[in-house]
């Protein structure tokens, strides 16, 4: 499929819910001057109990909504979609380059140029070794060091990210990454990045080296659209248009702490089964 | 519709996921020498953010798969699905009798004799105010208080029922129980009996009477049984048979956790859209 793209089109973001949007955060910071059209699933999070047939579909359907909005590139802010979609997207995309955060995190820790590399995420994200087959892959010779982590993200929903709670849940988890030989931690989950000043607090004297994929990606869509001739050379800052699949509850609350404000157009679109 | 039933068939329990096994449990310590069918819909779980139109559509698939069981009393351990689906599962029913979390614990409540009501649940079951609704019905003098506890179901899920981490999160959403007059607690939430002893010890000193749905249910349905004279007369352990429509992450360690047992016979049943 060929699709007419400019400069001037806009990047496209999906998540399975509004996790995605420090991505989209991300991207802004990076690229201020884009226009940027954000899909959430959120009627139908999480997707990382369902089945790769079943998120490869829901990630093709907003794949074409997302063309259909004449975006220039899209970006895969779901790890579980990352892992189980990234071909089937690419297959709708046609000539639009298609990017995600594992491969983006990937990318990131092998220029690090650790040997040892931590990965933590959800229990979906964890026991699907999503990073460890992406990693190895890169690189045969890592070692490769994974630990769910599955209450940050109500942790991140609750807004509690700096408080007693998050700094002790945070102990538990991350202990271990104390004294493990691990030199670099990808933070493999869209929540995550909201806890990335108290993990870096957490490891400030052992000097681990913390790999924000969805930083990852944003610096990867401006090295690909700038190798493509395709960055916007607007000189206003770029617009942000935040699609959701259903209104959750304290939907503005949530999504305001994700991307640092508030999302000013929120449409409603359901797609079809 | 007829259904035929007798003492000897099984009593069925159904919720979104896996929370729902706490009714189960209750429902066993109660009546030991029942067999008791569940189905937790794990594939679909949470149903808390989807539309009411669609909890009673997942809620009469699950209770038509319990018929076809033979079940003799279908027990609603979802409080999501006792709020929207109640009426549907009756009507799918026939001449079963259906009974539900939310109707069990505002009876508990009424029996209690207490004037001011704390409501404790998730976001979804808090602001659908299906609590309030209940309780103002049966007596509209009653003054009701709710709050959202949002953490409270990964911390269950994660196993951290008693640690610091607990605790915390317990003082953080229970303190304002304390000192606005509430005399007796409704546990609103399926995953909630895990923190009753803390939530007990809390507030040892303030004499709050707790609630908890689950044992609530289990009353009503020896009471409701007894009445129709189809307790089962059986002098062994009645069985237990779990459905699931998918085997989430680490099944097994939760469902002994919510269970207070391993449950021997645990079948995975897709129901159709």
């Amino acid at each position: 499929m060929n699709h007419n793209i400019s400069s001037k089109s806009p990047i496209g973001i999906f998540d399975s819910g509004i996790g995605g949007l420090t991505v989209a955060k991300a991207v802004m910071d990076k690229l201020p001057n884009e226009d940027i059209i954000y899909f959430g699933d959120t009627a139908r999070v999480p997707y990382g109990i369902k089945s790769e047939e079943t998120v490869s579909k829901y990630s093709t359907q907003i794949a074409k909504f997302l063309i259909g909005q004449g975006v220039k590139m899209i970006i895969i802010a779901c790890n579980t979609a990352s892992a189980a979609a990234f071909k089937a997207v690419q297959a709708a995309a046609g000539n639009i380059p298609v990017l995600n955060v594992i491969d983006a995190g990937t990318a990131a820790a092998i220029q690090s140029g650790k040997k040892v590399i931590g990965v933590i995420g959800t229990l979906g994200t964890v026991s699907s070794g999503a990073y460890d087959v992406s990693l190895k892959q890169a690189n045969g010779a890592l070692t490769i060091k994974s630990k769910a982590c599955p209450m940050l993200v109500p942790l991140a929903e609750e807004g509690w990210t700096d408080n007693e709670v998050a700094l002790q849940t945070l102990d538990i988890y991350l202990s271990p990454f104390r004294n493990n030989g691990v030199e670099a931690l990808i933070l493999g989950c869209t929540h995550y990045p909201l806890f990335k000043q108290p993990i870096q607090e957490y490891f400030a004297e052992k000097g681990l080296e913390i790999i924000d994929s969805a930083e990852s990606v944003a610096a990867m869509a401006e090295n690909k659209l700038d190798g493509l001739n395709l960055l916007n050379d607007n000189t206003n800052p770029g617009a942000f248009t935040c699609y959701v699949s259903d209104r959750p509850q304290r939907f503005h609350e949530l999504a305001e702490r994700f991307l640092g404000r508030e999302p000013e157009n929120v449409f409603v679109e359901s797609l079809k089964d």
